[in-house]
């Protein structure tokens, strides 16, 4: 790979999210340099992309990145040494069925994107998808390194090796980042340093389950061992929430919008104050590693949102997708005035580490971090070959997931059952098989609550209105 | 092993259920002989039935078998062939607290003895027992068979090989039986052979899961593959229920007494219609092969027990234990009855395959049936070493389990959630961790409907009146 | 299946070895009845056949079976129910070449078909052959039974999985036979039972490890453990050799010929002492399951065939394919008569349980018996799918082996090159990689003797001399 | 642990070998502090170390570093943070014959202490010796961290956790650091980079494998892939060999001696020109990593060493253990001189990673290295818990080994029969079965070459001379 002439394939090009995340950061971006393919199924975003990033490069780097609106996928991919996968499966108006059609039975959703009803018929419909994806990848970039940003990140990434065994893909989430920001502030909190002092890259910790439900098993920052801090933090803010870690927030709004102009109301939305999480920590002894809006999807559901007002009282929002519907209206007149030069995007590092994955691959840099990738081994205790999330070192054309400890043998039977229904999930989209699908969702922990009656109808119901077929 | 003189040490001897079901088989047997050695926390009933054994022996095979009260446990192991255990964990008393203290959160319970909070309590009692156990047999007969009757059967097993990971043990159970008794039926119903000319032991039955979650994934008779048969009998008697299989019941009254003064009360206690099993292979594709009080323990609490009505319109009772409690004294009168000559125990085969297997590891027979034994291999899709339940080989000192194919993943997801809570009640047992103990109680399917401030007043309420310490 | 009609395939059918076998079988079997498709790259020979089998059948069972000579493999396949399949890999002048070309080297062999340099050059050219019959299968036959009996057994079975990773094969070999032969004879020379009154099928052996180098870790008749009588056997003829199991010797001629003309001369050059079998039980303590000829193939080349002279001292000859190749001629000439009625074939039941397995499968009869299939769990120790040869349960159209308890440390070390070698051969022919296979060769245990020069020269005149590209 | 006090004990401590190393680059340290405990069964060594250890810390950081000869392992060990087993199993009298008793059967070695007879012998000695230290870890010391120097390696180390499982232990090894600059002098010498410029630690290499019979599947510095210069430097050299890779040599002299008296003769006895790794390149395709001389004893005999004659022809020599015996006498004067002060010790680091692992352990700089632990996935074509050497990362209180590709199947089969063998050797000592051992023995690669009466000859001859009992 030429570190000077790079090509990266964008699929969901046209993305108001995560492309201008990587535009903002290929902003500060000077020892690499190449081009970024945007391929979109709405060709037109593209274009609005192509437009606003090169405007971007032009005024911060000289230009060393170019934006290349692309509608062909194959050509978009054909010779790539990156490809990056964000998209939105479907629309808004269909995760609004994900979410919310369920509530007439009695079961609300925080999220709705990667566990639970939601989660899967999504994942019903994002699994063709990646399919598609990944034949695709194996016909034009079989050597390329895929970087999927989509939810439900486990189906998606498992997916596409189960449809192209060759291909070296992984799935980036930065949900154990915000929990790595929380333990620095805890720590800042208990006074071991400074407030604001504390980098998230410096806080060390030994990652180990699947995605959105991954948890911590040791943490550390320099010589210090984080958990008799936590412990104590735990101790002090388990019932009134915390409140502090701002920045946790950062980026919680998931595949809606980076650049909100309504913070406000997007915090409320999107924030927590953590109590599930150290709820979790009370009872279990592990950090739990990502936001509370993501946990609470994988506990029984009587535990953290039986209904809207239990999921308040632990402090957190079931989040409406009419939020969504509404700030994708919001992005789409800032995608134009950027478009248009009337609005000038501002320039600043997400925190990301998307790019610096990638340089490290290129061998700019070996680093450890999280991410998603096929159960070789480092999960001993869960299945061989599904998609699993613990730490793993990146170097020049090579990652290598990092063997942990497995899982406690009560966490474990918590995370078991969503291991077991996303890989029930993707073998029935696989073979076809919509009465496994709908099996598989009868044993979801609140579809479980329902007459099997009401689960059958409510499982047509959301097929109807999100599946093509 | 000298088989006219051998040593068997009956753990439990007092049993006016099991023992007195050996003893009958014993009536009928002349190949081999030797002395039983009744042991039992209450020595005046394994006094009570030396005597009624003694005298059946006398009167059929000319006392070939000597029933012997040993009120030492060393000295009734020490030199013993084999060990059989089938105790009562606890009293009814217990077992009430058991089945019915859920009853006021809504938790309905049909066995209460293997799954769901009963079977989890019932553990927490009985795992130090057979702790105790197995370090006897370690001492004492270590060479021995150790053959056991005593649910939880899978928990109990399990636990005998973590303290002794010697032992030569395996757990037998009667319901695959009654499945096959079912399956001759079937067969017998479509004409393909005259009714009541299907023997059980017949019926092939490829067998994989575990103990009461059973499942059959093959089934024959001579070259007649039965699942095509048993597809258009469920077609026929999914609604309606089958109450043609009598013969299916007679066991079926677990832990509580084989020989009943009021047949027709036990019988509607005890049978179901296969409603459960017959919607499960509707909906899975594969046999169950347990009972439907069994069954139905094992599935989210919506889909049969939400209430009693629920399970009455399914055709099983949600069987009380005050009619344990009832059947128990009448037991012990018949006992006193029997000891005193007043009256005659007949002597009926019971169709239990218990001393078939013995006299198979003694070199008498090879033969081929289930029976719940370590995961060595024969699922392997479950963990290594899990208590599982499937086909295994006996011959001369020796058993071997058949390698399954492996549950699909759908069933494979129903299973597991209980496997990995029998693995951690154990667990939690072994580190003396109570609290480990609660929060795989607060996994189970139906105390996941409660809140965990329910679930924790109900598992204390249930711990303290249910165990010593 | 209809077990008056089958449809039987039988590849190889010109065979003048096993195909004769199951005619003389079937002249005995009137519970079913059909057809065997005989096919055969030299279809005069598959034409003789039939007429030979056609007469037989007339005679003796009223024709309930028919033979065939079909020419046209896919009409063969299509619509059977089982496939046989006992084919000559090449000829004898290239068994040849695998058995001597390395005599010059001083590599010496006494088969020369399974494992060493005979068995890795014969699987060469054997490989591409099964890959063609199991496409072969796939296509027109996928749910039939594929009973193989060629070696190398191991990679012949392996093969088939390979390349049609759904197909119901298993393989079948009697080298187990004759040791559970051997064991009646030890126990009716100590006297157990009266010479001769012990059948083969009444002696249980546990079977583990891979074909032709199985292993029996617990051997049983009624309710006698044979092993302390084995040692007693072992310690009287260990040195002098044992030459009283003439039966043992019935069908070691392999692929070969089952009946001979010159008996004499054959029982010198195809049966052994059991030295070879009794050292390996002195040193492991296990019996060792198969012919000497075969054992001593597998074990370091010093110990028992370092040379001629050193292999006659352990009682066993270097079976020379000038054998095989001048008793071909008298087999032709037989064949010939049998088939001009000159000469008419007795009728006489083999002993071999090719027919009764086939009858298991149909659900005449379920059995265990030893079978070679790949390695589901059955043998714990060994890698995952690599064919391997234990006891296994035969019922209606399933298979199910029996779970071992794994080789000791040391005899696993004894076997498992052998078993990575066949892998490695497999993979290097089904990645078309020549190199890969001589390295594999290179590793061999008499290879390895040889510098790295003369391991290539070898290796390639072999090669030349038998490989068609 | 306090990284201003710490404990540290060094088993071995008299060494005048590793203790040094560890001295002097302490010597440079000043960001932790705390205490040496010496303890060596010769007192007067770790005595003499003592008084010149700290001689050392006072002249260059001001004594931050405390040696301290302790006659008790439990004062030793009770409370340390960190353990150095650093010691030589038996004597070089003993060495002698590990090495040199088998050249009257003409099996040759090169060093004898980690793999062939040489290896095994040793191991019969060392384990043992491990087994007690594990024991003493267990009572006094079971948090501390245990860092092995001690070969054989991969034995040491797992029998470390065979007898305490709950141990902290890992073995470090130099060996692939060599190659590591091999790989950076291959880079230097294309070109690539200023002969000189490459620093070891920049070279990124993927390890996988055992303890000296290592292997690099991939290899990179800054961004670009070594293997393509890696196969033009092979061509260029593998007949003529490498000689300019000096610096790979410097601590080639295992067991003996860092600082060298007579550099010359110590550089012909432990040198080599790469000829052995570069041709395994050609052949398998994979980087070995270790020296020539450990390497050639992993193979089979005849390739690199069948006699001296042969070696030297490879480029490397059979090391004399009389040159050790002379050697030890040259550094006991040196001793002497230091301990008296008549010459003084000069600080120089060695490049070893012993400090800096410790350092990232106390979570001072998380860092990627190699090293050798039980097999918890990170080879999952290995056994489970077999010492395996891969990298790892180490961070506080924390290791994490990162999962390999696997081994090709044609390397794997010369690997695993050493795995096997280590594991048949620790049983046979855990047993306290001799004959095991002697069969492990007589399975080794030179050993199979010996009829059965030599390699028993030989195997008592070297345990008479070598063991206590």
């Amino acid at each position: 790979m030429n570190i000077d002439h790079l090509k990266i394939c964008y699929i969901g090009g046209g993305s108001r999210n995560w492309a201008w995340v990587l535009m903002q950061d290929l902003a500060f971006e000077k020892e690499i340099a190449g081009t970024i393919e945007l391929y979109d199924i709405k060709p037109e975003d593209a274009r609005t992309n192509e437009i606003i990033g090169n405007a971007l490069m032009a005024k911060h780097n000289g230009g060393l990145w170019k934006f290349h609106a692309n509608p062909s996928l194959e050509d978009s991919l054909s010779g790539s040494d990156f490809v990056f996968v964000s998209i939105l499966p479907g629309d808004f108006e269909e995760m609004a069925v994900d979410v919310h059609a369920s509530e007439k039975y009695g079961i609300y959703q925080s999220v709705g994107d990667t566990a639970g009803v939601g989660g899967i018929i999504r994942a019903l419909r994002t699994i063709p998808q990646f399919r598609e994806i990944a034949r695709s990848v194996k016909k034009y970039a079989p050597d390329a390194w895929v970087i999927n940003y989509t939810n439900p990140m486990t189906i998606c990434t498992r997916t596409l090796y189960r449809e192209f065994s060759g291909i070296k893909a992984f799935g980036c989430c930065h949900e154990v980042f915000n929990t790595q920001k929380l333990l620095g502030a805890v720590l800042e909190e208990a006074g071991a340093a400074p407030v604001g002092s504390i980098k998230r890259e410096d806080i060390t910790t030994r990652v180990l389950g699947i995605n959105h439900f991954t948890w911590i098993d040791k943490a550390s920052w320099k010589n210090i061992d984080i958990f008799p801090y936590y412990k104590k933090f735990v101790d002090k803010y388990a019932e009134s929430g915390f409140k502090g870690a701002k920045a946790a927030t950062t980026f919680a709004a998931g595949g809606s919008g980076a650049i909100d102009p309504d913070e406000t109301v997007r915090l409320r939305l999107f924030s927590s104050v953590e109590r599930v999480k150290m709820d979790l920590f009370r009872r279990y002894g592990l950090i739990a590693a990502a936001g509370d809006r993501h946990l609470a999807e994988f506990c029984p559901h009587s535990w953290y949102m039986a209904n809207a007002t239990q999921a308040e009282s632990w402090g957190f929002t079931l989040t409406p997708v009419s939020w969504r519907i509404a700030n994708r209206e919001k992005l789409i007149k800032m995608a134009k005035a950027y478009r248009d030069g009337t609005q000038t995007m501002a320039a600043v590092e997400s925190g990301e580490e998307g790019l610096k994955i990638l340089k490290a691959l290129l061998g700019l840099g070996n680093m450890v971090t999280n991410v998603n990738t096929p159960n070789y081994g480092q999960m001993p205790d869960l299945p061989s070959q599904v998609v699993v999330e613990t730490n793993a070192s990146f170097s020049q054309n090579n990652i290598q997931p990092l063997v942990s400890q497995g899982l406690p043998a009560d966490i474990r039977a918590l995370v078991m059952p969503h291991v077991l229904a996303q890989e029930g999930i993707i073998e029935a989209v696989f073979e076809d098989d919509r009465e496994k699908a709908f099996r598989v969702f009868s044993h979801d922990l609140a579809v479980q609550l329902l007459p099997l009656k009401d689960s059958r109808a409510l499982f047509d119901e959301m097929c109807a209105k999100t599946l093509k077929s």
